[in-house]
C-alpha cells in the first residue's frame, strides 16, 4: 500500500511539474499567450494542429536571449582581441577606431559607426582557420567579464527565455537562433548555453575559403543577418517558414512579419520589451542598440505578444535563482 | 512459463534484428567497414568514442543516394519546365540550348556546356517565390518519369543507402545532404524520401530577396556546392567538421579529405563505385557525369571504403524488394 501511495504521489508530482512550465514567468498575458499557443497547435485533431516537422521556432539572440547593453557583447570580444593583437600593430595607437579601443573608450568606439566597427570585426575575426577562431572565442567566453555586471557574459542570458526554449523543445518544436551577430561568434558556446546545435544557429557571416583541408576566414562580409536579411537567412538555412518568432528590436520585425505570413499554420510572434532599468536595462524607441520603435507599434496593432520584463519575469538571470 | 519463453524469444528476435543492420548489403568489405566504424565510435569508454553532438555524417546526393544517368535528374526537371514555359517564349524555338530542349535532344542540351545549362536553370528555377517553386518541384517529382527506367525519379534512390542513413541515425548520427545540386530542388521531396529535414539539406544556391513577406528567387547564382565548395557549405550550414562522408565522384573528394582531417575523431570515408551496368550504370574515370578518377586513386591509397555496387549490393532500388 505504501508503494501505491508513493507511486500516486509521484504521479501527482510529475503531473504538477508538467502542468507548470515557464516557472520564472509570472502569471500574465505573455505566459498565457505562449501556453495557449503551444496547447492549441500541438493538440492532435485540432484544426490548428501543426505536424512536428513544421514546428520551427526562431529566436533573435542579442537582447532576446541575452543582454546587449551597453553594446553588443561581440563588440567587447572584438575590443579584447584588438588589445591582444596590439603589440604586433604599433600603428594602432595612432589610428581610429583602434586608438579608442586601446584607451578603453567604448563611446568613441561606438561613435566610429558601422565603418569603424567593421574594421574592428575584420582584424579580430579573420585571418585564421575556423577552428582557431572557435578556440579563441571559447577561451574568451570562459574568462571575459561584463564591465558593469562583473559576471561572465554567458551568465547574462535570460532565465525565462531558457525555460521557453526548453518548453518549446519539450513540445517538439525545433529551436533556431537567427541573430544579427556573427554565426561563428555564437557557435562555440551557444550549444551548451541554449541547447541549440551549431547547425541550428544562423547569423551574419564572414567569407571563408577552403585551403589545405582547412576553412580559412577571409576579411570580407558574406551575409548580414539583420532586418530583411533575417527571412533570407531563414530561407537558406532552414528552407521553410517558421511558425513562431521571438525578437526584441526593429531588426527582428521582418523575420516576425515573415513568420506571421505563414500560409499553412497559426503563428506566434513575441517581442521582449526591455522595461527593467533596475535588474537589466530599460530602453526602446530611442536606443542606439536594440531600437524597438516601429516594431512596438506594429506589435500593438497586430496583437502580438509583448513581454514587459519588469512585470512578467520573476527573475532575469539564472544566477538570481541561487539566492 | 509460456510468457517467459515468449519474452525470451522476443528478446532474441529483437537482438537478432539489432544485430542485422544493412540487410541489402552483402557480407563484404564495405558492410564490415561501416559496422566496424559505427561500433567503434559509439562504444562508451572506448578511446575512439564520439559524443552524440559530434556524430555528423554528410552525404552527396546525385550518384550517392540516387542515380544520376544519363544526366543529373535536375536537368530533366529544368527541361520539362522549359517545355511548360515555351508557349510564352516563341523565341526559344530558334535559340540554343532552348531549341534542343524543345526537340528533346539531351545530347545537344549537354553539349551546350555549363553556360547552356546555367541558362536553363535560370529560366526554370527563378522568377517566382520560394513557395511557388516548392510547389512546382513537388508536382513534378510526383509525376515525371525517368526516360529509360520508366519509373518516377524518387524510385531510383539506392535501397542500401536508405538503410545506411537509417542505421547511422539509429546510432545517433545526424545525417546531412551536401549536394552539388540545387538546395531548393531537393527540399520539397528529400525529407520524405531520405528522412532528412530541410535544414539538414545543403546544396547549390540561387540568390533570393525578401519582398512583401515573400522570398523571391533571383536569376543569379549565390553558391556552388561542389568540389572545394562542399567543405565551405559544410562550414556555413553545419559549423563543424563531419566524422563520416559519403560520395561517388571527384566532386566529393574535398569534402571527404576535409572530413578525414578531423582533428578530434576517427573518421569514415566511403565512395559508391558505379560498377553495375545491368542493374544501374557502370562508369567512373571517363564519365562526363559523376567522374570518379582522382578520387578512386586517393581512396585506394588511403584505405577508404569503396563500394563495388555490383558485388556488394543485393538490390539497387527499393522496388526490387517487392519481387
Amino acid at each position: 500500500m505504501k508503494t501505491v501511495i508513493t507511486l500516486l504521489f509521484l504521479g501527482f508530482a510529475l503531473a504538477a511539474a508538467a502542468a507548470e512550465p515557464l516557472p520564472s514567468w509570472n502569471d500574465g498575458p505573455s505566459k498565457h499567450a505562449i501556453i495557449h499557443y503551444v496547447d492549441t497547435v500541438t493538440k492532435e485533431g485540432s484544426k490548428d494542429f501543426i505536424p512536428q516537422k513544421d514546428r520551427i521556432a526562431v529566436f533573435d539572440n542579442d537582447g532576446t536571449l541575452w543582454s546587449e547593453q551597453p553594446v553588443y557583447f561581440q563588440v567587447f570580444f572584438a575590443m579584447d582581441r584588438v588589445k591582444a593583437l596590439a603589440p604586433q600593430h604599433p600603428e594602432w595607437k595612432l589610428v581610429q577606431p583602434f586608438k579608442a579601443v586601446l584607451e578603453g573608450d567604448i563611446k568613441k568606439v561606438m561613435a566610429s559607426g558601422k565603418e569603424g566597427l567593421l574594421k574592428l570585426i575584420m582584424v579580430s575575426h579573420t585571418g585564421m582557420s575556423d577552428e582557431e577562431f572557435d578556440d579563441i572565442v571559447a577561451t574568451w567566453i570562459k574568462t571575459a567579464k561584463h564591465p558593469t555586471k562583473k559576471v561572465r557574459f554567458t551568465e547574462l542570458v535570460f532565465q525565462p527565455m531558457l525555460e521557453l526554449l526548453r518548453y518549446l523543445r519539450a513540445n517538439d518544436f525545433k529551436t533556431f537562433i537567427v541573430s544579427g551577430g556573427g554565426i561563428d561568434f555564437m557557435r562555440p558556446w551557444a550549444t551548451e548555453v541554449y541547447g541549440i546545435p551549431s547547425n541550428r544557429i544562423i547569423g551574419s557571416e564572414i567569407e571563408v575559403k577552403y585551403r589545405d583541408r582547412k576553412i580559412i576566414r577571409i576579411p570580407k562580409t558574406r551575409f548580414i543577418d539583420d532586418k530583411e536579411g533575417k527571412p533570407v537567412g531563414i530561407h537558406y538555412h532552414i528552407g521553410k517558414r517558421p511558425v513562431a518568432a521571438f525578437g526584441n528590436s526593429d531588426g527582428d520585425l521582418d523575420m516576425m512579419k515573415y513568420t506571421e505570413a505563414n500560409r499553412h499554420y497559426k503563428t506566434l510572434q513575441l517581442y521582449v520589451h526591455h522595461t527593467d532599468a533596475k535588474r537589466e536595462w530599460a530602453y526602446d524607441r530611442k536606443s542606439p542598440i536594440g531600437k524597438l520603435d516601429k516594431g512596438l507599434d506594429y506589435a500593438r496593432d497586430h496583437n502580438w505578444t509583448v513581454v514587459d520584463m519588469k512585470k512578467e519575469w520573476k527573475v532575469i538571470y539564472p544566477f538570481e535563482l541561487k539566492h
